[in-house]
């Protein structure tokens, strides 16, 4: 009875740690040292290598570290082989809050004050009233939905879109392919909060860029591709968007000649806006493969087909 | 029956066309074109000239154009003159919002990413905790209050510190000349929202400064002169701080040479944390005057032996 866990050196043995007192029973491999394939019931992995897993016979839960799944490589996942999120109570909160953090960041204009702190300007700017700043969401997923709510609570007119139709209580929805250009149209400061599919790759680009209100700014939190990058560049360097907070980035890391570092009106985070607690994650970890040792579901199951 | 305004004609532009439809029947003068000064009975003046005030027999309330009511002459104010303040319903939010989002901001650790960013640096600094960074708020009034219960909503461990000894649900209260530096000391994060008085000026200093733990952070949202520039900088340059937010100094504007300008560790803004909502001031003012006119109290009457 073994886990099996792939990752760097330092990973692994923080994991080892916290799991040989929550699971003492359970031995601990690292990848390459699988040992006998058939000791290996749970595998901890964000990115399997191709082929290992099929050599695997006894695997009960894959359990992925990212609340995103679309890393994964599905084709190379043995049917049947359950896929489990692994996500810490508080990550919802921090990804939730970071997007509040950098909206509140903008809409008091501490991006500008940065600016006129640079030229030792002392001017005050017009007072930030929420109820004039309208935020647009886009996705109304668990955290879409959190991070909606709030936002409405501190006085800002927030809408937001998602695939399908959705009705929540005081917050605009769009939806649907027709939906994005309008939600981007009403909103001041967009954030993105999507799952990432096909259908979602470069959601923010010219054109739904241009449909954002004159000084608008943008806030991804869910995956880099999703934006296009030159697109994103190009509406800042003109002056049609004023700022922008980015966590995530079409290649991780992020190159260091990518024109994004030196943009002064980007601010932006080595994708760690979800923040994880290694401990949490790890005691979410160990409580689903007691449930699963005892018969039932995990918690937090993938779903295959629709990706997420 | 007449209001005498004084302030910069940009702003009496303003409050004369906001009053001109709330109070139509009422006059309004700007200083120092005062008229007869039997007819002037409410006085709206941030900084009333010294000597003009007991010029005019007839005045019924001197509004005050500010939550602080310091800078203020007592002397020069004639003995039964009623100060009023004129603050704005969004104003306590404004302020409350303002040291929440620099709260998240470091917390988050935005300042160090913005550091790594300069140098291109791509690396995940640990994981921020909410219940693992202590915060104290130096004044446990209106302010104070909104303030610490909407960050123990967050999950911060908070304390507050108040003149005379307080009690609030959930947060560790401490008080007097012997609670600050407890209170510092236990505090990452210090947020000031203190009335000024004689004894909060300089109450942040080499000592309490010192007294708290590495790394910390200050808010200052209330006066200037409750913080010690040259200590503040020394614990900034020494790195026993790790980052200060200001919104209030010492001389304001702050003066062209002054050392925050180019300091790398401080955010700063033109002191308008409070961010004034101008039309929502001026429906505050136009209720209290048919108040006074009716012969009840105004809403928010300054204690003047008190001084706030």
């Amino acid at each position: 009875m073994a886990i099996l866990f792939g990752g760097v050196p330092a990973v692994a043995k923080q994991w080892r740690k916290l799991l040989a007192e929550m699971l003492p029973t359970m031995e601990f491999r690292v990848w390459p040292e699988v040992g006998d394939p058939n000791d290996i019931e749970f595998v901890l992995w964000r990115h399997p290598k191709q082929g290992v897993l099929a050599t695997l016979p006894n695997v009960k839960a894959l359990f992925t570290m990212a609340a995103g799944v679309d890393h994964l490589d599905y084709d190379d996942i043995p049917a049947g082989f359950p896929i489990v999120r692994v996500v810490d109570p508080g990550m919802q909160e921090n990804i939730s809050t970071y997007a509040i953090t950098w909206t509140l960041y903008f809409h008091r204009h501490f991006h500008a004050y940065e600016e006129q702190k640079a030229r030792r300007e002392w001017k005050v700017l017009p007072t930030a009233i929420p109820e004039k700043t309208p935020v647009g969401i886009l996705g109304l997923g668990t955290l879409g939905t959190i991070t909606a709510r709030c936002l409405t609570t501190m006085g800002f007119p927030v809408a937001g879109w998602s695939r399908t139709a959705k009705s929540l209580d005081g917050i605009e929805c769009f939806h649907g392919p027709d939906g994005v250009l309008p939600l981007m149209g009403r909103s001041k400061i967009v954030i993105v909060l999507l799952p990432m599919t096909a259908e979602t790759k470069g959601v923010i680009n010219a054109a739904s860029l241009a449909a954002m209100p004159e000084g608008g700014f943008l806030i991804n939190v869910a995956r880099g591709a999703m934006v296009v990058d030159d697109d994103l560049l190009a509406a800042l360097d003109n002056g049609h968007l004023a700022g922008a907070a980015l966590d995530v980035f079409n290649e991780e890391p992020l190159t260091s000649d990518h024109p994004f570092w030196t943009h002064s009106k980007i601010r932006m985070t080595p994708h760690n806006a979800s923040g994880p607690n290694v401990p949490a994650r790890a005691r979410q970890l160990a409580d689903d493969i007691l449930r699963i040792q005892r018969g039932e579901a995990p918690s937090q199951p993938v779903n295959r087909h629709a990706r997420y």
